[in-house]
């Protein structure tokens, strides 16, 4: 081989993990279902590539050489911590693991689906009993300071630790819990009218503009349709969202639209310098990735899909386009009505379906759990009757079934334990970011109600989004806000917004 | 790395070309128009990484140890001729000249593009004459017995030599030339309602239902509309076509999409044992491809788009299910009438145009120029008035202009020089396969006369598909038809064809 220099060689470590980023979405939406097992198998030969490029001595050469240069600037030095701790944490998991792990999960996953359809826990268990033992392995080979859950969630949400995680969620549980008493006590907003018949050509006309209104390049993206909706790049010149609509129902494919387009903006704002580079990368996950970090990503689809989308200065702005595309069907709903159905709330034993309001006690109910699986306190057999235990005291609701309860979400079998904390790290984030950006520029507000997305977006870029990975997320948020994990603004908007919506 | 068999390198190598094709599938389908330069890199990244791979020192070590066991199989001994071969041919050519190409020929494309739009060949001129200097130096690099075309062709259809080439035009011409002649002294059979209006959305119906029913399986497929049509396999599982429907013009839709589906039955009807292997890899043009070569390829897709979908039988089986899916369109047109309309022979300057019958003549006139400029006889600078005289001898007309003269085809903007040949080659084996066939198994006639494709394809993939690589192009033929190449049933065929067409 040539002795390419560090940037070559990461050059090529981006492609290819760009590439399988591409199989994964053709995999989503083209594929022939008949060429699953050829594709699984593409695309772990590209993983042992990517692995073997990123561990092999002329890359290891390649740093040492770049890292003796004088005047190095902080995109290098920064590139060269990212690299440097990518290899030790590759180094430290012995192949074995990653092999096991991924002939488990490709088991565990169908498993899954077949105990979720037949609604029989027992079919699952087995699997999610090796899946956690392997990640108890895999967090004792990596390490961690206070608690094996941290090794886990490194993979997510590098630096986040269990103490900070727990202070967090005890300060969203203690405002949040009597907020949601107290709403949930008044009468719910009608909102029958969201069910009505909503054709899915029309739908997605009206996502797209929406979407493209907040800042979605479609020069550089596409919108297609998949049973489940997902936002990936291949670079920032190429980065696609799915969605899925539903005739019966407009929430779900108008503001799943606006989530993943809040995400695509951001891998499409990354400063171009940094493409190719190790900081538009996610050198643990093995993921082409330009944002900090999933929470800090989340932090930007809720941000436009909640912040912005499910305020009534954005449906004051965009009603009557609703309307219009959708002739006749909502002539008898003011645009108020239409705000407070879509952000109506309500106890539902479904993450996906559940509102702002009660979305966190979801995520706190399925940390809980696996903080108990990871540390052997909580038994995988134990995870129905825990399940529907916490659901009742969080949110006074049993699950209807398994299938509907601890079989409902896809991650355990995918072996991604330890990343659910990110959403509610998204939600505070947002709210962070949000709080900061209106009181250092105020006309940011004024901007949105004449329904110009452009200055958010553009201080999001300047902030947040241009950097890519430089920055840690508990750095970049230090650099933003002033400040680090802190639930207070996001638990002030959430007051404020139900205190609005359920005055009348 | 880990010491790997040489099945487990050559499938990791299997795995990386087949990511190329589906790069270059989403390329031409999906990819925004934005990000071609990102996919561009992409692509070179994933060959030099294939191209590594073959030329590593454990490939060689692997194949070394491979080589002596006892007992080796026929496909072992075969993949091992193939995989030498590729090494020795990659290992001739410096890395200079393929980076070099890579960067013409990148170049080349867009000023082709915008040499035939502004039909300005002085554009196209300098491109060339560096590609064709660039070819006669890799022409010489790998090197070849009799004439240095052989050098070029060698990348398509392994082993054919000049010589034979010449031996095999001059048989063509003999026949064709005065068959052409007496076959335009006859009035043309009417065509003009092939012209009438078949909206594309019914023309993608009828083309899909006649894909499927010469067996191509959509189950390991799919067909999705491209400005240029092509065939993709990214493994036996899952092989693309796709296709372009003009409303104004039934026959490039509809002939178009059988000719693919040729191609794509020939990638899915390959042995499963294959899969992964050398002998379904074309380790010369570095090509997930489990045909043979460029010709046999086309001697399948031929087959199934004329000597199949363009017979009378055919269409005794099928017109009224097109009459059909066009209501009242064709009402006023027999069976005989489309049949001889989309057999209509006629002088075009386009290749991609033209008919059965003159077809050959394109190519001969190509094949002449390319040797020309390998062998220097011929300047870049004397090639449109070179194009306008053999148009001229061979056809009797002259090209309107370059842009659909010299300038219409993009091969050698891509630098492929050398790949003409195959066209001809396919339409003179599929002639040859077909006889066969036919004295093998009168009944296959019988079957198709009753719509029942599944023989036919069963007599191919027995003798030629399921094979994939494992017999070179000649020892196939031999093989499969006891002889060489030879143009006589072809000959006949067409003049036997023609003859009944013209005879009203």
């Amino acid at each position: 081989m040539n002795q390419l220099s560090l940037h070559e060689h990461v050059t090529r470590l981006s492609d290819v993990l760009n590439v399988i980023n591409l199989l994964n979405w053709d995999t989503s939406t083209g594929m022939p279902a008949a060429a699953s097992r050829q594709r699984g198998q593409q695309i772990a030969t590209l993983t042992i590539l990517a692995q073997n490029l990123l561990l092999s001595e002329e890359f290891a050469y390649a740093l040492a050489q770049e890292r003796q240069l004088p005047d190095l600037t902080l995109h290098q030095r920064h590139s060269h911590r990212a690299i440097e701790e990518a290899i030790n944490w590759h180094q430290k998991i012995p192949a074995s693991l990653v092999a096991e792990q991924a002939q488990l999960t490709a088991v565990a996953e169908l498993a899954w689906r077949e105990a979720r359809s037949r609604n029989d826990f027992a079919l699952f268990q087995p699997h999610l009993t090796k899946i956690v033992a392997l990640k108890r392995r895999i967090a004792e080979a990596v390490g961690y300071k206070n608690h094996p859950y941290e090794a886990l969630m490194h993979e997510y949400e590098p630096g986040l630790t269990v103490p900070v995680l727990k202070l967090l969620f005890s300060q969203l549980q203690s405002r949040l819990v009597p907020l949601i008493k107290r709403i949930h006590a008044e009468p719910k907003p009608e909102n029958t009218f969201l069910f009505r018949h909503f054709p899915a050509e029309q739908q997605r006309q009206l996502s797209s503009v929406l979407a493209q209104k907040i800042g979605y390049d479609f020069q550089r993206g596409r919108l297609d349709i998949t049973t489940h909706p997902f936002e990936i790049s291949m670079g920032r010149e190429d980065v696609r969202i799915t969605t899925r609509f539903n005739p019966q129902f407009i929430n779900a494919g108008l503001f799943g639209t606006l989530h993943e387009a809040g995400h695509a903006i951001y891998e499409q704002s990354v400063d171009p310098v940094l493409s190719g580079s190790a900081l538009t990368l996610d050198l643990i996950g093995f993921y082409g990735v330009a944002g900090t970090s999933y929470g800090v990503h989340e932090s930007q689809s809720r941000l436009w899909e909640n912040r912005v989308g499910r305020s009534l200065t954005f449906w004051n702005n965009h009603y009557t386009e609703l309307q219009a595309i959708f002739p006749g069907v909502l002539d008898d709903i003011s645009v108020e009505q239409f705000w407070r159905a879509v952000n109506r709330s309500e106890p539902t034993p479904i993450r996906v379906e559940a509102d702002e309001l009660t979305y966190d006690l979801h995520i706190m109910l399925r940390v809980e759990l696996e903080m108990g699986l990871i540390d052997g306190s909580i038994q995988v057999s134990d995870l129905p009757a825990l399940w529907s235990e916490k659901l009742q005291q969080y949110l006074g609701i049993t699950p209807p079934d398994d299938a509907r309860g601890v079989l409902q979400d896809i991650h355990w079998s995918k072996g991604m334990l330890g990343s659910f904390p990110t959403y509610t790290l998204g939600n505070v984030m947002s709210a962070q970011f949000m709080a900061t950006a209106l009181q250092q520029q105020p006309a940011l507000q004024n901007a949105l109600e004449i329904a110009d997305y452009q200055p958010l977006k553009q201080w999001l870029t300047d902030n947040i989004l241009q950097h890519g990975r430089t920055w840690l997320p508990n750095e970049l948020l230090q650099r933003v806000t002033g400040s680090s994990l802190d639930a207070t603004p996001y638990l002030d908007y959430l007051e404020q917004k139900f205190s609005a919506l359920y005055s009348r």
